[in-house]
Protein backbone atom coordinates (compact mmCIF):
# COMPACT_ATOMS: atom_id res chain seq x y z
CA UNK A 1 0.00 0.00 0.00
CA UNK A 2 1.33 4.00 -0.79
CA UNK A 3 0.39 6.41 1.03
CA UNK A 4 0.35 9.79 -1.58
CA UNK A 5 -0.68 12.66 -1.31
CA UNK A 6 -2.14 13.45 -4.48
CA UNK A 7 -1.65 17.67 -4.10
CA UNK A 8 1.87 17.05 -3.23
CA UNK A 9 2.74 14.70 -5.81
CA UNK A 10 1.46 16.64 -8.61
CA UNK A 11 3.34 19.98 -7.14
CA UNK A 12 6.36 17.96 -7.60
CA UNK A 13 5.69 17.04 -10.70
CA UNK A 14 5.10 20.44 -11.67
CA UNK A 15 8.42 21.25 -10.52
CA UNK A 16 9.97 18.46 -11.96
CA UNK A 17 9.38 20.18 -15.55
CA UNK A 18 11.78 22.68 -15.20
CA UNK A 19 15.17 22.33 -16.87
CA UNK A 20 17.76 21.10 -14.23
CA UNK A 21 15.34 20.09 -11.76
CA UNK A 22 15.18 16.42 -10.85
CA UNK A 23 13.03 14.43 -8.76
CA UNK A 24 14.93 14.92 -5.74
CA UNK A 25 15.21 18.94 -5.81
CA UNK A 26 11.59 18.91 -7.54
CA UNK A 27 10.63 17.45 -3.73
CA UNK A 28 12.78 19.96 -1.83
CA UNK A 29 11.23 23.07 -3.94
CA UNK A 30 7.57 21.14 -2.99
CA UNK A 31 8.34 21.01 0.81
CA UNK A 32 10.05 24.24 0.58
CA UNK A 33 6.17 25.87 -0.99
CA UNK A 34 4.49 23.70 1.51
CA UNK A 35 6.66 25.73 4.14
CA UNK A 36 5.70 28.57 3.27
CA UNK A 37 3.11 31.24 4.10
CA UNK A 38 0.02 30.68 1.83
CA UNK A 39 0.52 34.37 1.22
CA UNK A 40 3.72 34.19 -0.31
CA UNK A 41 3.17 30.95 -1.80
CA UNK A 42 -0.19 32.83 -3.70
CA UNK A 43 2.35 35.87 -4.99
CA UNK A 44 5.07 33.22 -6.14
CA UNK A 45 1.82 31.67 -8.37
CA UNK A 46 0.26 35.30 -9.13
CA UNK A 47 3.90 36.87 -10.23
CA UNK A 48 4.41 33.42 -12.07
CA UNK A 49 1.09 34.20 -14.33
CA UNK A 50 1.77 37.90 -14.52
CA UNK A 51 5.23 37.43 -15.75
CA UNK A 52 3.51 35.29 -18.39
CA UNK A 53 0.62 37.52 -19.57
CA UNK A 54 2.49 41.02 -19.60
CA UNK A 55 5.81 39.81 -21.84
CA UNK A 56 5.78 39.37 -24.95
CA UNK A 57 8.30 39.88 -27.42
CA UNK A 58 9.42 43.27 -28.94
CA UNK A 59 7.87 43.65 -32.35
CA UNK A 60 11.49 44.42 -33.69
CA UNK A 61 14.02 42.76 -32.29
CA UNK A 62 11.89 40.11 -30.43
CA UNK A 63 13.05 40.69 -27.30
CA UNK A 64 11.35 40.01 -24.19
CA UNK A 65 9.25 43.16 -23.70
CA UNK A 66 6.31 44.33 -21.31
CA UNK A 67 5.54 46.50 -24.29
CA UNK A 68 5.04 46.44 -27.75
CA UNK A 69 8.74 47.96 -28.28
CA UNK A 70 11.24 47.10 -26.01
CA UNK A 71 13.02 49.35 -23.94
CA UNK A 72 16.73 49.10 -26.11
CA UNK A 73 14.30 49.43 -28.93
CA UNK A 74 12.19 52.48 -27.69
CA UNK A 75 16.10 54.37 -26.35
CA UNK A 76 16.79 57.17 -29.13
CA UNK A 77 20.26 57.14 -28.14
CA UNK A 78 21.03 53.53 -28.63
CA UNK A 79 22.42 53.37 -32.19
CA UNK A 80 20.02 51.41 -34.91
CA UNK A 81 22.47 51.21 -37.54
CA UNK A 82 24.37 48.20 -35.81
CA UNK A 83 22.34 45.13 -34.76
CA UNK A 84 23.42 42.51 -33.19
CA UNK A 85 21.85 39.14 -33.42
CA UNK A 86 21.69 36.44 -30.53
CA UNK A 87 20.27 33.52 -29.69
CA UNK A 88 17.95 34.29 -26.91
CA UNK A 89 17.07 36.87 -24.11
CA UNK A 90 19.62 35.93 -22.05
CA UNK A 91 22.60 37.02 -24.06
CA UNK A 92 21.25 40.41 -24.33
CA UNK A 93 21.38 40.22 -20.37
CA UNK A 94 25.30 39.58 -21.27
CA UNK A 95 26.16 41.97 -23.52
CA UNK A 96 24.35 44.55 -21.41
CA UNK A 97 26.52 43.62 -18.57
CA UNK A 98 29.73 44.64 -20.54
CA UNK A 99 28.45 48.43 -20.76
CA UNK A 100 30.37 49.01 -24.15
CA UNK A 101 27.67 48.08 -26.70
CA UNK A 102 25.34 50.58 -27.42
CA UNK A 103 23.74 49.39 -30.66
CA UNK A 104 20.78 47.38 -31.01
CA UNK A 105 19.76 43.79 -30.84
CA UNK A 106 18.28 41.10 -32.76
CA UNK A 107 16.97 37.46 -30.84
CA UNK A 108 16.78 34.67 -33.40
CA UNK A 109 14.86 32.71 -30.43
CA UNK A 110 16.97 29.51 -31.09
CA UNK A 111 19.78 28.03 -33.66
CA UNK A 112 19.33 26.24 -36.62
CA UNK A 113 19.13 22.83 -35.55
CA UNK A 114 17.74 20.13 -38.22
CA UNK A 115 18.30 16.93 -36.37
CA UNK A 116 16.18 18.71 -33.55
CA UNK A 117 13.48 20.00 -36.41
CA UNK A 118 14.68 23.80 -36.59
CA UNK A 119 14.87 25.51 -39.61
CA UNK A 120 15.36 29.23 -40.73
CA UNK A 121 10.78 29.49 -40.41
CA UNK A 122 11.43 28.47 -36.63
CA UNK A 123 13.89 31.47 -36.17
CA UNK A 124 13.14 34.85 -36.29
CA UNK A 125 15.43 35.68 -39.42
CA UNK A 126 12.51 36.85 -41.53
CA UNK A 127 12.07 40.08 -39.14
CA UNK A 128 15.70 40.38 -39.14
CA UNK A 129 15.82 40.29 -42.67
CA UNK A 130 12.43 43.15 -42.81
CA UNK A 131 14.48 45.51 -40.21
CA UNK A 132 17.40 45.53 -43.05
CA UNK A 133 14.97 46.91 -45.79
CA UNK A 134 14.61 49.89 -44.57
CA UNK A 135 18.40 51.35 -45.63
CA UNK A 136 18.94 52.53 -41.83
CA UNK A 137 21.06 49.69 -40.73
CA UNK A 138 25.24 49.28 -41.66
CA UNK A 139 26.37 46.28 -39.41
CA UNK A 140 24.83 43.42 -38.19
CA UNK A 141 27.20 41.61 -35.95
CA UNK A 142 26.72 37.89 -35.50
CA UNK A 143 26.85 36.88 -32.18
CA UNK A 144 25.71 33.35 -31.86
CA UNK A 145 27.56 30.88 -29.83
CA UNK A 146 30.64 28.94 -31.15
CA UNK A 147 28.80 25.96 -31.35
CA UNK A 148 28.30 23.64 -34.98
CA UNK A 149 24.64 25.31 -34.18
CA UNK A 150 26.18 28.55 -33.13
CA UNK A 151 28.19 28.67 -36.53
CA UNK A 152 26.02 27.14 -39.18
CA UNK A 153 23.30 29.82 -38.01
CA UNK A 154 25.36 32.45 -38.53
CA UNK A 155 26.94 31.35 -41.64
CA UNK A 156 23.29 31.38 -42.91
CA UNK A 157 22.14 34.35 -42.00
CA UNK A 158 25.26 36.35 -43.26
CA UNK A 159 24.46 34.35 -46.71
CA UNK A 160 21.24 36.07 -47.22
CA UNK A 161 22.23 39.21 -45.55
CA UNK A 162 25.26 39.83 -47.86
CA UNK A 163 23.56 40.65 -50.90
CA UNK A 164 21.61 43.02 -49.13
CA UNK A 165 25.22 44.94 -49.03
CA UNK A 166 24.81 44.97 -45.42
CA UNK A 167 28.67 44.48 -43.60
CA UNK A 168 27.99 41.29 -41.50
CA UNK A 169 30.81 40.50 -38.76
CA UNK A 170 31.41 37.68 -36.08
CA UNK A 171 32.30 38.20 -32.92
CA UNK A 172 36.32 37.76 -32.40
CA UNK A 173 37.28 33.92 -31.16
CA UNK A 174 40.68 33.80 -28.78
CA UNK A 175 41.44 32.85 -25.55
CA UNK A 176 39.19 34.01 -22.27
CA UNK A 177 40.25 36.76 -20.47
CA UNK A 178 41.95 35.66 -17.41
CA UNK A 179 42.09 31.98 -18.86
CA UNK A 180 45.40 30.13 -18.61
CA UNK A 181 46.67 29.04 -21.98
CA UNK A 182 48.06 25.69 -21.06
CA UNK A 183 44.01 24.80 -20.97
CA UNK A 184 43.08 26.59 -24.26
CA UNK A 185 42.18 23.98 -26.38
CA UNK A 186 43.67 23.71 -29.58
CA UNK A 187 41.15 25.19 -31.61
CA UNK A 188 40.34 28.20 -29.89
CA UNK A 189 44.00 28.67 -29.58
CA UNK A 190 44.47 28.31 -33.27
CA UNK A 191 42.11 31.00 -33.38
CA UNK A 192 43.62 33.51 -31.27
CA UNK A 193 46.92 32.74 -33.45
CA UNK A 194 45.47 33.32 -36.71
CA UNK A 195 43.24 36.76 -34.99
CA UNK A 196 46.59 38.07 -33.45
CA UNK A 197 46.29 42.04 -33.19
CA UNK A 198 49.47 44.53 -33.10
CA UNK A 199 50.42 45.57 -29.88
CA UNK B 1 20.64 53.37 -18.24
CA UNK B 2 19.18 49.69 -17.53
CA UNK B 3 16.26 48.01 -19.23
CA UNK B 4 14.90 46.22 -16.96
CA UNK B 5 11.56 44.00 -17.46
CA UNK B 6 9.85 44.41 -13.77
CA UNK B 7 7.62 41.17 -13.93
CA UNK B 8 10.39 39.34 -15.04
CA UNK B 9 12.81 40.62 -12.16
CA UNK B 10 10.18 39.82 -10.06
CA UNK B 11 9.42 36.06 -10.91
CA UNK B 12 13.79 35.83 -10.87
CA UNK B 13 13.37 36.87 -7.23
CA UNK B 14 10.48 34.68 -6.40
CA UNK B 15 12.38 31.74 -8.06
CA UNK B 16 15.74 32.99 -5.76
CA UNK B 17 14.08 32.92 -2.57
CA UNK B 18 13.77 28.76 -3.05
CA UNK B 19 16.35 26.21 -1.40
CA UNK B 20 19.63 26.06 -3.23
CA UNK B 21 18.33 28.32 -6.15
CA UNK B 22 20.90 31.02 -6.86
CA UNK B 23 20.44 33.72 -9.34
CA UNK B 24 21.63 32.46 -12.35
CA UNK B 25 19.49 29.18 -12.36
CA UNK B 26 16.10 31.18 -11.27
CA UNK B 27 16.68 33.28 -14.54
CA UNK B 28 16.97 30.25 -16.71
CA UNK B 29 14.06 28.82 -14.77
CA UNK B 30 11.94 32.11 -15.16
CA UNK B 31 12.81 32.47 -18.72
CA UNK B 32 11.40 28.55 -19.30
CA UNK B 33 8.75 29.67 -17.79
CA UNK B 34 7.83 32.69 -19.89
CA UNK B 35 8.41 29.98 -22.49
CA UNK B 36 5.70 27.68 -21.47
CA UNK B 37 2.35 28.05 -22.46
CA UNK B 38 -0.08 30.03 -20.58
CA UNK B 39 -2.33 27.51 -19.75
CA UNK B 40 1.15 25.36 -18.39
CA UNK B 41 2.18 28.00 -16.32
CA UNK B 42 -1.47 28.60 -15.37
CA UNK B 43 -1.26 25.23 -13.70
CA UNK B 44 1.98 25.35 -12.52
CA UNK B 45 0.70 28.36 -10.43
CA UNK B 46 -2.68 26.86 -9.75
CA UNK B 47 -1.17 23.46 -8.51
CA UNK B 48 1.70 25.64 -6.32
CA UNK B 49 -1.64 27.26 -4.41
CA UNK B 50 -3.94 24.15 -4.29
CA UNK B 51 -0.91 22.14 -2.89
CA UNK B 52 -0.48 24.72 -0.43
CA UNK B 53 -4.37 24.80 0.82
CA UNK B 54 -5.07 21.68 0.90
CA UNK B 55 -2.56 19.74 2.50
CA UNK B 56 -2.00 20.82 5.94
CA UNK B 57 -0.76 18.12 9.23
CA UNK B 58 -1.77 15.35 9.98
CA UNK B 59 -3.32 15.70 13.75
CA UNK B 60 -1.88 12.49 14.92
CA UNK B 61 1.70 12.42 13.92
CA UNK B 62 2.15 15.65 12.27
CA UNK B 63 2.95 14.43 8.62
CA UNK B 64 1.73 16.14 6.01
CA UNK B 65 -1.83 15.06 4.68
CA UNK B 66 -4.66 16.45 2.63
CA UNK B 67 -6.66 14.89 5.32
CA UNK B 68 -7.39 15.28 9.45
CA UNK B 69 -5.45 12.19 9.75
CA UNK B 70 -3.23 10.71 7.67
CA UNK B 71 -3.46 7.37 5.72
CA UNK B 72 -0.46 5.98 7.34
CA UNK B 73 -2.56 7.19 10.94
CA UNK B 74 -5.56 5.66 9.46
CA UNK B 75 -4.15 2.31 8.26
CA UNK B 76 -5.49 0.27 10.78
CA UNK B 77 -3.05 -2.38 9.50
CA UNK B 78 -0.16 -0.50 10.83
CA UNK B 79 1.44 -1.31 13.90
CA UNK B 80 0.09 1.66 16.45
CA UNK B 81 2.70 0.61 19.08
CA UNK B 82 5.39 1.34 17.58
CA UNK B 83 6.29 5.00 16.62
CA UNK B 84 9.34 6.32 14.71
CA UNK B 85 10.22 10.23 15.70
CA UNK B 86 11.68 11.72 12.51
CA UNK B 87 12.62 15.49 11.66
CA UNK B 88 10.65 16.02 8.65
CA UNK B 89 8.04 14.62 6.12
CA UNK B 90 10.48 13.65 3.91
CA UNK B 91 12.14 10.73 6.43
CA UNK B 92 8.69 9.22 6.20
CA UNK B 93 9.24 8.83 2.61
CA UNK B 94 12.76 7.16 3.23
CA UNK B 95 11.22 4.99 5.70
CA UNK B 96 8.14 3.87 3.81
CA UNK B 97 11.28 2.99 0.47
CA UNK B 98 12.47 0.57 2.65
CA UNK B 99 8.69 -1.39 2.86
CA UNK B 100 9.90 -2.96 5.93
CA UNK B 101 8.75 -0.65 8.56
CA UNK B 102 4.78 -1.15 9.92
CA UNK B 103 4.98 1.38 12.50
CA UNK B 104 3.45 4.79 12.87
CA UNK B 105 5.49 7.69 12.70
CA UNK B 106 6.06 11.23 14.54
CA UNK B 107 7.25 14.02 12.68
CA UNK B 108 9.24 16.75 14.53
CA UNK B 109 9.34 19.45 12.25
CA UNK B 110 12.69 20.28 12.76
CA UNK B 111 15.73 19.42 15.71
CA UNK B 112 16.52 21.37 18.36
CA UNK B 113 19.11 24.03 17.70
CA UNK B 114 19.23 26.90 20.34
CA UNK B 115 22.10 28.79 17.82
CA UNK B 116 19.13 28.65 15.27
CA UNK B 117 16.69 29.94 18.31
CA UNK B 118 14.76 26.84 18.06
CA UNK B 119 13.83 25.15 21.43
CA UNK B 120 11.48 22.20 22.34
CA UNK B 121 8.33 24.34 22.23
CA UNK B 122 9.26 25.18 18.22
CA UNK B 123 9.23 21.32 17.35
CA UNK B 124 5.67 18.69 17.90
CA UNK B 125 7.42 17.03 21.48
CA UNK B 126 4.46 18.17 23.10
CA UNK B 127 1.91 15.81 20.73
CA UNK B 128 4.51 13.10 21.12
CA UNK B 129 3.83 12.77 24.54
CA UNK B 130 0.52 13.13 24.49
CA UNK B 131 0.06 10.12 21.79
CA UNK B 132 2.07 8.00 24.73
CA UNK B 133 -0.31 8.61 27.36
CA UNK B 134 -2.89 6.35 26.03
CA UNK B 135 -0.21 3.72 27.29
CA UNK B 136 -0.97 1.93 23.68
CA UNK B 137 2.63 2.75 22.62
CA UNK B 138 5.49 -0.06 23.70
CA UNK B 139 8.46 1.72 21.82
CA UNK B 140 9.58 5.10 20.74
CA UNK B 141 12.61 4.75 17.77
CA UNK B 142 14.51 8.08 17.51
CA UNK B 143 15.29 8.39 13.63
CA UNK B 144 16.96 11.72 13.86
CA UNK B 145 19.90 12.39 11.89
CA UNK B 146 22.90 11.36 13.48
CA UNK B 147 24.17 15.12 13.71
CA UNK B 148 24.94 17.26 16.95
CA UNK B 149 21.43 18.65 16.46
CA UNK B 150 19.50 15.12 15.66
CA UNK B 151 22.01 13.62 18.96
CA UNK B 152 20.69 16.38 20.95
CA UNK B 153 16.65 16.07 19.90
CA UNK B 154 16.72 12.48 20.54
CA UNK B 155 18.89 12.51 23.72
CA UNK B 156 16.37 15.18 25.15
CA UNK B 157 13.20 13.61 24.18
CA UNK B 158 14.37 10.21 25.47
CA UNK B 159 14.62 11.47 28.66
CA UNK B 160 11.27 12.47 28.93
CA UNK B 161 10.02 9.84 27.43
CA UNK B 162 12.11 6.83 29.55
CA UNK B 163 9.67 8.25 33.01
CA UNK B 164 6.74 7.11 31.37
CA UNK B 165 7.73 3.39 30.61
CA UNK B 166 8.38 3.21 27.01
CA UNK B 167 10.91 1.34 25.28
CA UNK B 168 13.20 4.27 23.18
CA UNK B 169 15.81 3.17 20.90
CA UNK B 170 17.65 4.64 18.30
CA UNK B 171 19.04 4.01 14.89
CA UNK B 172 21.80 1.21 14.32
CA UNK B 173 25.36 3.74 13.42
CA UNK B 174 27.85 1.41 10.99
CA UNK B 175 28.91 1.01 7.95
CA UNK B 176 26.61 2.26 5.04
CA UNK B 177 25.79 -0.85 2.94
CA UNK B 178 28.05 -0.63 -0.43
CA UNK B 179 30.09 2.10 1.09
CA UNK B 180 34.12 1.29 1.45
CA UNK B 181 35.66 0.56 5.15
CA UNK B 182 38.36 2.45 3.34
CA UNK B 183 36.76 5.73 3.45
CA UNK B 184 34.63 5.54 6.36
CA UNK B 185 35.53 8.25 9.25
CA UNK B 186 36.96 6.93 12.42
CA UNK B 187 33.51 7.49 13.93
CA UNK B 188 31.30 5.64 12.02
CA UNK B 189 33.95 2.67 12.25
CA UNK B 190 34.37 2.63 15.69
CA UNK B 191 30.45 2.61 16.14
CA UNK B 192 30.35 -0.02 13.27
CA UNK B 193 32.82 -2.44 15.68
CA UNK B 194 31.24 -1.38 18.69
CA UNK B 195 27.72 -2.40 17.32
CA UNK B 196 28.97 -5.89 15.69
CA UNK B 197 26.89 -9.05 15.46
CA UNK B 198 27.21 -12.20 16.19
CA UNK B 199 27.68 -14.27 12.99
Amino acid sequence: MSYHITALDELVEQFEKLPGIGHKTAQRLAFYVLGMDLTDAQLFADTMVRAKKTIKRCQVCQNLSDSDTCAICADTTRDKSTICVVEDPRDVFAFERTKEYFGSYHILGGLLSPMDGIGPEQLFIKQLLARLSSGQVKEVIMATPPTVEGEATAMYISRLIKPLGVKVTRLAYGIPVGGTLEYADEVTLYRALEGRNEL
